[in-house]
């Protein structure tokens, strides 16, 4: 996607035909900066401090990670153990394969996006069919499943930058996404750099805009969705389906196959919710009038804070759930119906 | 309620007979200051900026306003067609009464809310006598309707002061209350100094715990509520009630019966819902670790910001309407049946 009129991904292989760069998205939206990583530590930092965040994008760089690993001691016990497909090549060609290897992944990566951009796409322009001549798509979207957290194109932004590709005249409404604002601090940076229109709101403003028509759909990605369209995301998405069920705004979600898991069914149940760092919600970070970044404390001394990072969306909630395969309903048989081959293996 | 071990009222009238004082909301939680108030002038700035808010004490802080004019300029024309009453009275002494009705009108708002924190106890109460003993009541609040918005005791933090006193075991879910961040400063802050249990979550957090059974019940407050118990309040509250009845949780809200609307019957079409400055949400103001406190920018540039001030939660997702005279089932008959005299008026 653009940046600055520029294309990008969110990793790609240096000239040096080893090295490998990342934008630092803990900077955004008010630096863009590139970060080289030259071996596996610093992989493993840029995942750890979400310089890069995201499922897709974490995938492909912890692939790259065991490059630089890779090409600098391949016979590392740990890294072997991780990888048995490569342990059995041999160990002079290991770095080169895991190059290749990773990337393949990041084209695949690409590939699969894209695909959901273009399932998305229908969907979007059966919406604008119905709008007066001119007038907005309008989509809410919460946290950030741009091209950020893939390599490109993203999971629920594909259809967006595909229907905006096309000429669809749309909006987005960008969530917030408090605490971490990845919505203010990433959606809304990236669509700003690709050029489409855009509005920044409160994640408490979602229903109040249904409520008034001002949203023709929501679109999310998510973490991991069960075998029964169970979909856990960034906290507060259960309550965006829910003011849409409430509204009859229709609730997609964007995700590559392989992040659903076919083992589990009840993600209420059966989803653990992690618990991060009360900080990332009692600290804001932005700029200062003098262009300094600073942190702010937004919170009293000595009240408590807690910060649960995602909820699970029951699949009753959700319209439909793109996939690089189509589009499939929420439920066990609409997902079998897609990938016949993964939920036979998993029941 | 107190501050530091010290009872305090949000607004109070100055040993030298004539003066005000106000506690400057906006520097909340991070200093605790008074201001002294000697001029209508000084009282509208007051309210504009928001060192004062909620409706009660912004009601009383006008008529104290009223009170300084008079002192000044018993004459002012525009005063006058402001307060038809006092102009019937002899003018040398219109401040003394202006002062008298202001100190009612603050006497009266600490009876009401005294009498809806009585009422809404009872159901707090029913709510601690099903949980195991030591296990606390979970009470989930919205935005800042505490004693902070009020003169004494809050609307919605009534009853949780009430209960509190009691001896009754609670804690309170803070919503940390985007993009004014009146939980996280305000709410937060009151609750710490009164020595309730709290904890401050992102507004995306309720749904979560609503899921989990770690919600007892929700209180929020009132900006304003139709004969026919809609209820407008701020952003974000909507969301919350229809995670309440998702999840079977009783979802109340706190409220002093001058705040209901006789004439309006749907809120959702004829309230109309403010928006206010974008910089509420694309700018936060915290402490930085010096201590200095410091305003951020947090969205990029480029990106527009949308800032809607309130939502309308409909009637049926209101368990009930606490009032000073008791709970009311949030419809037309309901509130018909506490307030015959009005709802026969409005009729």
């Amino acid at each position: 996607m653009n940046v600055g009129g520029k294309p990008y991904r969110t990793i790609w292989l240096n000239g040096d035909g080893w090295s490998v760069d990342i934008i630092d998205q803990t900077l955004l939206p008010h630096r863009f900066e590139t970060v080289t990583l030259r071996n596996l530590s610093d992989a493993a930092h840029a995942i750890r401090s979400m310089q890069v965040r995201g499922a897709p994008l974490i995938g492909v760089t912890a692939a790259y990670g065991l490059c630089l690993a890779l090409r600098e001691d391949a016979s590392d016990a740990g890294i072997d153990r991780a990888c048995e497909t490569l342990r059995n090549q041999p160990k002079d060609k290991l770095a080169g394969i895991a190059y290749r290897r990773a990337a393949e992944m990041a084209d695949d990566d690409v590939a699969i996006c894209k695909a959901i951009g273009g399932h998305g796409l229908r969907i979007i322009q059966a919406l604008a069919a119905k709008k007066p001549a001119g007038h907005p798509v309008n989509i809410l979207t919460h946290c950030n499943a741009g091209w950020l957290a893939t390599v490109d194109w993203g999971t629920a932004t594909a259809p967006i930058y595909a229907a905006h590709g096309q000429g669809i005249p749309l909006h987005v409404w960008v969530d917030e996404t408090r605490p971490r604002n990845q919505g203010a601090s990433l959606t809304a940076w990236e669509l700003n750099g690709h050029g489409v229109p855009h509005t920044v709101i409160a994640d408490n403003v979602g229903g109040h805009l249904m409520q008034h028509g001002q949203v023709d759909m929501c679109i999310v990605g998510t973490d991991r969705t069960t075998a029964s369209g169970d979909v856990a995301n960034k906290i507060g998405t259960y309550l965006k389906a829910l003011a849409a069920r409430d509204n009859g705004v229709p609730f997609y979600v964007g995700l590559p196959s392989p992040t659903i898991d076919w083992r589990i069914a009840d993600g209420i149940r059966e989803i653990p919710i992690e618990q991060r760092s009360g900080e990332e919600l009692s600290q804001v970070t932005g700029r200062m009038s003098s262009g300094e970044i600073a942190t702010v404390t937004i919170t009293p001394e000595g009240s408590p804070v807690a910060n649960y990072a995602f909820d699970v969306t029951p699949a009753a909630l959700v319209t439909g759930l793109i996939t690089e395969r189509g589009v499939a309903k929420a439920s066990r048989e609409g997902l079998a119906a897609l990938f016949p081959e993964r939920a036979g293996r998993a029941g």
